[in-house]
């Protein structure tokens, strides 16, 4: 196994490959572009799946199952969403020792297989609002594989939803990507952007795409999540319809909306350091880890004793005591490279002093403080998580650059930088921009402000400014 | 949607079916043997994952996750599981837009992409045991689909672990196979059969299978779960091995162990009754209904007020309050065929008289009881799960039949009953027997008691009693 961390200086990427390695996150599977997710990676996806599962079933959300296999011709019924996905899909055509009739799809979303399901499920506005949401694993090809960003198979929650009323359905999408953004902010500590996706960047099959977007370290963009409004456009596909008050036909309204282990990708390159992962204490699998410290069997009985009292104390906290064989730095390290929020060091004076030494990893910062308070630790959690945030968010005001020049645009994009720049709503123009820069409009914040202008790259007269940035 | 249930008398299987679709449970898919589980289906395996999660968990047990596709070749490693599964995978040939260098296979089960990783990740006997497990969805080709009991496509959790020792490995699969046993009794209500599978019935690949074998209410028998000691099969065939205390390289031993969607029919088919799905408590995503009765504006707004009342009262119980408008009869058959184990009306004069009417699903028995006396829910839902766990036990102790003539033995297959007779060990009867009669041997039960006997079939002498019975 890999010791050693590369510095983002030195390489980005290979920073991002050895700290998953290190930490033990995740590691290729056998079929290019497939994941092993490994325990300690699998338990942020299960804190995630935990956090999100509890908001969406307060929200009146209820959990199916919808089947993995999709027959070729239900990904053709919507002409845009067959054109967007059909050059990534995994195909099988050969089942039970024989060559199929019609081969079958692996979902790469589930639009399709729900909706001719749904047309069946609802008659009466009455049936409405559905509410439905699965947690399953979808495939789409993926050319240009990098662990949890982007993989051929990943693990998603997609909600689907049908509404008697297009206001309805905006306002719900519009609120999963509220949920999506406290969970960014609140449990992994990422601040994020909201916005609406340009035409060319949406949903394939949508009538409006929203996404909350996330910078990571090196200043490019990652889409956090988004929450399609889909209109009727699948309701016509598949004739999803209902009998409204007055007895008359109509098709439903509809949204889709996802998270998927990707943010896990965007939770290692937001915080984590040169000497390895940083796990903001909310997403930590384990909160803190005591290190006990001895010199003789006398001392290791009475320090583990102690140790132990204390993980008991910490509970609910998850809380591990290190009882390995191996010296005190050998074992500071291994936690630290598995992002371990708070370090408690025990020696025998520590004991005899009733103290013990708490030891931020986010900051390496060190303080002694009486073993009787432990509410301390719970502090220093608190405030790791509220740091990690700041700095986070401080960093991204930093780098939001309002640019009006194309000179200055394309400067800042090399160096890195997210831009806020006028753009007509040209999509060839934003095509133009994307070969040149390989920025990609990343949003049209919803906090736009409107303001006359031309745009950044064809002078064209704007009303706002939209984000662009490189993008994982 | 469909409104009556074929009487089991009439149909058993079109009953099965007629439970499901009125229950809302599930249904077929548009892939042949595909399904979708509705919500209050899913909210069952919801239930059931709970329970082993948290068991496996206090057990040691890691979750991780492993891709869905593996190479080919793979499954070609351990000769008899590559034998085993051949006819039932379903293989991925195009993928990306191009026809793929070597086929995928979707995962029938995942010892051999799991254990290509172990041979990895262990080194020394200081990894051991490694226990991992994971939840997903596996697919085996199904030529006779049938919800939730056979499909293309089933959601499970697959435990696979690793251990220094034969004694370990097979007394953590014997361990699992209890915790199986243990959730069929405590939450569904279910008696199983536990003993030790023939060797033309075990797993692809296994040393010994243990399985827990249930009686459904047509007498056949259903595999419940099964827990395999897998020797070192597997660890020769993907080297994986480990340097023990003396520093000398040996095979781990290993065992794997499953859970699937179909407990789900064995639920179904185990307590439902010509009225719809029969749930026990401990499995039902609710508990009770309130059916509120009332005859005017002024009424409804008294009864319905206590009714919420009576629902904050008995939380943390999930409990449902129907609003509906629509006769009290219909809702009392709406919620019957959902399978809701206590229904409680409240109607004027119960609130006047301070009472509530408790309906019990099972057994029908209708009793009033003061408002103020919930803990009177909680008692039945208690004699329920009770009561339904018994009756399964007394059926199957009842249709166990011991038999020592072959003319008795088919007797006793054909009405349904399971047999207890002797074998001598011979897969060659073994085989005719099931030809002749369909019967297969579900088990030997680990209570076998050793008995001098005669084959049933051959007259060979034989040391024990199996059990013999059709199978779903």
């Amino acid at each position: 196994m890999k010791d050693s961390i590369t510095s983002r200086e030195k390489d980005y990427s290979e920073w991002y490959q050895d700290i998953i390695e290190t930490a033990e996150l995740a590691e290729h599977g056998p079929v290019r572009g497939t994941m092993i997710i490994k325990p300690y990676g699998y338990a942020l996806w299960e804190i995630t799946q935990q956090y999100l599962d509890k908001k969406f079933k307060e929200l009146g959300v209820k959990n199916a199952y919808f089947p993995l296999f999709i027959p070729e011709s239900f990904l053709k019924k919507e002409e845009s969403h067959v054109e967007g996905f059909s050059p990534e899909v995994a195909v099988v055509t050969h089942a039970g020792g024989k060559k199929l009739e019609e081969p079958i799809v692996v979902r790469p979303t589930s639009e399709t297989i729900m909706y001719d399901a749904f047309s069946r499920w609802i008659h009466s506005y009455r049936d409405l609002p559905l509410l439905i949401n699965q947690w399953a694993n979808v495939v789409r090809w993926e050319m240009r594989p990098r662990l949890f960003m982007r993989t051929t198979e990943f693990l998603w929650q997609e909600g689907h939803t049908a509404h008697a009323t297009n206001e309805e359905a905006d306002s719900w999408a519009r609120n999963m990507l509220k949920v999506y953004e406290n969970f960014a902010k609140e449990i992994m500590a990422i601040p994020v952007i909201p916005g609406q996706k340009s035409e060319s960047e949406k949903f394939a099959g949508a009538l409006h795409t929203y996404t909350i977007e996330a910078m990571m370290q090196d200043g490019k963009a990652l889409q956090f999540a988004t929450s399609h409004n889909l209109g009727q456009n699948f309701a016509k596909a598949f004739d999803v319809s209902f009998s409204d008050e007055n007895n008359s036909p109509q098709f439903v309204w509809q949204t889709s909306w996802g998270l998927s282990t990707r943010t896990i990708g965007g939770l290692i390159m937001a915080h984590s350091d040169d000497r390895g992962l940083v796990l903001p204490p909310n997403i930590a699998p384990i909160k803190a880890v005591i290190i006990p410290i001895w010199n003789s069997e006398e001392t290791k009985k009475l320090v583990l004793g102690k140790a132990k009292e204390l993980r008991v104390a910490l509970a609910p906290l998850t809380v591990e005591v290190d009882e390995t064989e191996g010296r005190p730095g050998e074992k500071h390290y291994k936690w630290e490279k598995k992002g371990v929020p708070v370090r408690i060091e025990l020696g025998p004076r520590d004991v005899e002093a009733g103290t013990m030494v708490i030891v931020r990893r986010d900051t390496g910062e060190k303080f002694t403080v009486p073993l009787s308070e432990i509410n301390k630790v719970e502090e220093t959690l608190s405030n790791i998580q509220t740091s990690l945030y700041e700095i986070a968010l401080s960093r991204q005001i930093e780098r939001i650059k309002k640019v009006d020049t194309w000179e200055e645009f394309k400067q800042e994009i090399e160096k890195g930088n997210f831009v806020l720049a006028h753009w007509s709503g040209d999509v060839a123009v934003e095509k133009e921009i994307k070969e040149e820069t390989k920025a990609t409009i990343r949003c049209i914040p919803f906090d736009q402000i409107a303001e006359d202008g031309k745009c950044i790259k064809s002078g064209a007269s704007s009303k706002g400014r939209v984000i662009f940035a490189k993008a994982y």
